[in-house]
């Protein structure tokens, strides 16, 4: 299927013939990562951030730029008329008639969608609701495939909020187009949910669930962390009794594969420890720096085609 | 009168030969709305956006862009040095001396004004007080014109309120340049202003005043819709009794004519029920996109000329 | 020393000779501040403000889009991840990673030395805690280097706030690269600090300290004012007291040199009575102005080089 003026919702959506043009693409793009190309010069590229986001955001923009467009819209709900009560779809079709591509980010599950549906230019979701990410799966399978060349064959362990974290859907679905092993480690309370099970199984993925990163740390190739927010425990007493589990320091690593890469979307807050940054298994620098080439590869195959 | 230089303050400012070029030069602008021009390459735009306002500020920056100038300003007093205290002289002084034209919105009546006896550059206001968004009123004139070919010999009526939504009086002394026959439409407490039915009586404009839509409705070329608040009603008993009266919905359309349009400055809240959108009344959305080619004429003619 | 990827930290990072070769960049620059350079093309600064302000930022951002370059970031602490708990340092990686030059304002001191020290691609502190806003000053004495075509052998006065307002001592470190006389006017609360004094003395500064603008008036080729701020007073009734000793208004300044030039970093409140924007002392609007021809040669001058 052709990227030009696709929308990218889910990341079921893709598959894995569509992923390898992408990362191909996005390697090109490494090499414009700090110069520019002129290829989307006129080209407007809306943001509609209805939920704040920096790192998001941010390298959509800064992917705009360097290939020489240009980016209008707000970065929150009270910079926007939605304050005065307007319906998201009046506000996409406005932006709509503005722009040459939305990048859509919302607290509801399916507002991506539904702006996609209303919008003729194309729509990509920066993330809405609890279960969707789909560009930061993106980045983070193609961090993966930058670091080992492959994905297949792979081990992957995902710690920390496996519920309600958006990206660890948007990625497990994204990695059933690769035969990986998953590891998903997380508290009782913010296990996967079932759909997320159902879905494993649908696909046949091999993966397990563990309430310890220790029973599965020696046999990672990768370690994807992500936050465990004190608010999702009912009990603030079993929060603080689990939440030294959850979190990654070079003391946790102890018996890990020399080429073990520790990746996180960012940002974090104490989830990896700072001391950490500076040993060879810390990647998530590098995957956030990625961001830029790899929304570059997105916004030129989506407006440009392939 | 040359458009080179000229600020943008009130309706009254422009008369019928002005607007016949800007609406020329707008249809022209609507080849590249999705495009790109250079002729504003190198050009600055400052936005200062005392109030916050998401259609016009983006429209202004969309038809920027297009144009292949560029932004910078701010979106709102919390964002602005305002909130330290600085007057708003010296914040347009400031703007004045980092762009090449100032776009400016405030509560105030007469900021606008105030502002472009201190620029030198250009100021356009995108809407002051109570009484004047006079780019709003071109793009509405222009929808009209677009749709119908011309502005003489329309049978326009103005619905909701007509005392303080900006964009009315605006409206109205923009089309005494024109042959038009209006129909104002309104609670009684909402009823246009003195100085308003003084200004189209010595215009000599044909007008009558009404309380309920259907006195006028099959006559209507154009039925321009604007929200009317809640806050403006002493008594809520009052407003509870009068409001359905001033929403529009394909059942209270019945008996108008074949080519009736549905114009509305947007946003609405409920004051146009989404089932008219589908229905061919409904040119509000077209409306809303013409603010990019409308703006880039406006933008083109004040920094080029003519 | 080269001014090629050149982190802007302090003004004593900065000699005469820096100084002279940024001050005649800037007055080449005088010729482009209001029209476009395309040198900058492909570029993009990041604006990491994590406090407001409205002027220093627009003029960076007024300077960079002049120059042909691009502009990202964010304008306030809560429009960025840091609303998240991310630390100052993560978000620095991430912006270095995104921009070819981070531009950061921060209220602790230090803040931008940290972030020059992650950071691959220049640093320029647009002020951060209490004591450095080196391209204000910088602003400052090129507007007076403008004004008498000289530094050397002025008297400067510098009223008001000597102790928290984070220019005076960037302008002080800076003025000691010259032979200047400086009268520094201030109530007792808030002379300047002792390790300010001692620089002066360790520089062989020529200085004398004041609690009375009239005891020095009638010596100063310059009179630069600074706000002084309510808060700074345990005692309100101190305030009371001292605070019309440090407005300047026409009565205040009878008896000055016909030559003496007054100047504000802006904004301010009322320490400048507005009545003498009109007079020929005022020179704070064209310094403002002057704001952006000196970031524009900042930009160059560490982005291309000398």
């Amino acid at each position: 299927m052709t990227w030009l003026n696709r929308d990218v919702i889910s990341s079921l959506d893709f598959n894995r013939e569509d992923l390898m043009q992408l990362f191909n693409e996005a390697q090109e793009m490494e090499n414009y990562a700090k110069s520019k190309l002129n290829i989307l010069d006129g080209k407007i590229m809306a943001t509609a951030f209805f939920e704040p986001s920096t790192r998001t955001r941010l390298s959509f923009e800064a992917a705009m730029l360097r290939l020489g467009g240009r980016v209008l819209g707000f970065g929150s709900v009270e910079a926007s008329s939605v304050a005065k009560g307007e319906s998201l779809g009046d506000t996409i079709r406005m932006l709509d008639s503005y722009s040459d591509v939305i990048v859509i980010r919302h607290s509801l599950e399916g507002a991506a969608k539904y702006a996609a549906d209303i919008a003729t230019v194309p729509v990509i979701n920066a993330g809405d609701g609890t279960q969707n990410h789909p560009t930061q799966a993106m980045l983070d399978a193609y961090t993966i495939w930058r670091e080992y060349g492959r994905i297949d064959d792979l081990t992957i362990g995902i710690l920390g909020d496996l519920r309600y974290a958006r990206v660890v859907t948007s990625l497990i679905q994204l990695l059933s187009n690769f035969k990986v092993k998953l590891r998903l480690i997380s508290p009782e309370i913010l296990k996967p949910r079932r759909e997320l099970l159902d879905f494993m199984n649908m696909r046949g993925m091999s993966y397990s669930l563990h309430l310890n990163l220790n029973e599965v740390l020696s046999e990672l190739d990768v370690l994807y962390v992500v936050r465990i927010q004190r608010e999702r425990f009912p009990d603030p007493v079993e929060y603080e009794r689990v939440k030294g589990s959850f979190k990654v320091s070079p003391e946790s690593l102890i018996g890990v594969k020399d080429t073990l890469i520790v990746l996180h979307p960012l940002p974090r807050v104490d989830e990896v420890d700072h001391r950490l940054d500076s040993t060879r298994y810390a990647k998530y620098f590098k995957q956030s720096a990625l961001g830029v080439p790899l929304r570059m590869a997105l916004l030129k195959l989506i407006l440009k085609g392939d």
